[in-house]
């Protein structure tokens, strides 16, 4: 039986039900405020956002659904040459659940989780996603935790995911101007339908890539929430949230499309946190833990391996 | 007698003295920090960062002059037409002085002013620059003071320069995400060196940019300075930060360009505030002096008439 796009849109809600759940449970004192939104042009979306946790100081788990007359800067590669054969104005539909999370202890790292589903007139049906995970101070253990549960899922997929995907990541979250990834990486794929595997069984791997991410940054979280910080802790996260910002608004592909394309934009900029900080030529201390961090932010390391 | 470039740049750096000076005579406790530095391919700066002030959070004003192959995007347009009958490799140079000051006090507005002059080969000169204004809180009589000091600049050197600068301003500092002004705008022009003046007319109006400066951001700042705030004041002008930090990394030409051209990045982002908030769809409160300043951030307003 095929696999529908209300099957996947459904499935994806009851996903953000599934996260938001267990993020409020790790939080233990705030709640998700809900928000449904509708789009002029077609379709919505269902907004959950908390803030002032216990845990979480800011965080979103948004999903969306939207469909329409598919804007022209998609009419390009492969989409392009199935869609100019066709008559009718090419129609897209794309649904995905999209997470940041910012803590509010330093210790705990930043999250982001994002997996879509693209449909295009023509048969275009492309899976995209990943994971990937932004320490303020990187600790080894954790690096190695995190990876291997990407690569975990990835394997079970297929052989050649996880360096693919983890490759793709470390290219993807790289800020050019500073010189350093915006965190220790993750896995990172679009456009995925070809290949070895089907598209079900491709799309069996992205809803395990969705699945994993409650677990593992629940593992993260009980890990660090309760140890004690200083207010030099405190401001070397806010520097690295300015990081995050700067990341944000001047690569990230998802933020600038929405940006450029009148998107929601209380949705697209929810990965902005609470506060954040920027200081005149910041120097970090040879030997400190800020400086160790600075180290680890580079592309191309084996975290799995313990590498870090 | 012509006007070299080390005339300018001299200039600028007289400029940048008096200015840091008069900022620091304001603040009454901090100091500027000096940096200098040079750029691989030639030229170089001096950077002067106050931070912690009574009166001043964050603020630069910084000076440049650099020189050396032209990059590609410059061959365009005027300046193309010129270069291609050379046989040489164009050579550009460019020094101007850019501020911006977030102070501590919410009452008291954000000001930027850069000015620019720029050289290539084939004789290609051209003036530009601005100020413009920032309130996390506007202030009609405010407003007026400041949009009649440029208008005053303007109108001694050309009768269309302040309507023609005043909109350039408007259209520039414009979020589009947000559909809203940065700020209540000011002047902005670029590549100035046509029309009616001489370009040591130009030069003339130009300088007076910079030299006005000073005297009215004092003006600003001294009315604002001690005025009592509530957190909820404070709150705010940190939410107006997270605006302003989303127009210069989304927007701002100067910052996009020198990042894109590996621009030396600790000056690039002088401009971003010590500390910023982003809340979920913040919404102010109808008839709030919140709600008032967004009502004033649109363009076309006659802020000297009083119409904001």
């Amino acid at each position: 039986m095929e696999v529908t796009r209300d099957d996947i849109s459904s499935w994806l809600k009851h996903l953000q039900n599934s996260i938001c759940e267990q993020l409020e449970y790790l939080d233990g004192t705030a709640t998700f405020l809900e928000e449904n939104w509708t789009r002029e042009e077609g379709g919505g979306g269902r907004s959950r956002i908390i803030k002032n946790g216990s845990v979480f100081e800011k965080g979103g788990v948004m999903f969306s659904a939207v469909h329409g007359d598919a804007p022209q800067f998609l009419f390009q590669e492969k989409a392009h040459s199935i869609i100019e054969k066709q008559h009718e104005k090419p129609q897209f539909f794309a649904t995905g659940v999209s997470i940041v999370i910012h803590p509010q202890n330093p210790w705990v790292p930043i999250i982001h989780m994002n997996i879509r589903y693209f449909e295009m007139s023509g048969g275009v049906k492309w899976l995209g996603g990943g994971i990937d995970l932004t320490p303020h101070y990187i600790d080894a253990t954790d690096a190695q935790f995190f990876h291997q549960a990407l690569k975990t899922v990835c394997d079970a997929a297929h052989p050649s995911y996880y360096n693919r995907f983890k490759k793709w990541a470390d290219d993807y979250f790289y800020s050019l101007h500073r010189k350093e990834t915006r965190g220790i990486g993750g896995i990172f794929f679009d456009r995925l339908n070809d290949g070895d595997l089907s598209f079900n069984q491709n799309l069996n791997f992205w809803k395990h890539v969705g699945e994993t991410f409650a677990p593992t940054y629940t593992h993260l979280v009980n890990k660090s929430k309760h140890k004690p910080f200083t207010a030099q802790h405190k401001q070397w996260q806010l520097l690295r949230r300015g990081r995050y910002v700067e990341f944000n608004l001047v690569y990230d592909k998802g933020t600038k499309f929405g940006l450029e394309t009148n998107g929601r934009v209380e949705s697209i900029l929810m990965s902005l946190p609470a506060l954040a900080s920027w200081e005149y030529n910041y120097q970090a201390e040879e030997g400190s833990a800020e400086q160790h961090t600075l180290n680890g932010l580079k592309k191309g390391i084996d975290w799995v391996a313990g590498k870090g």
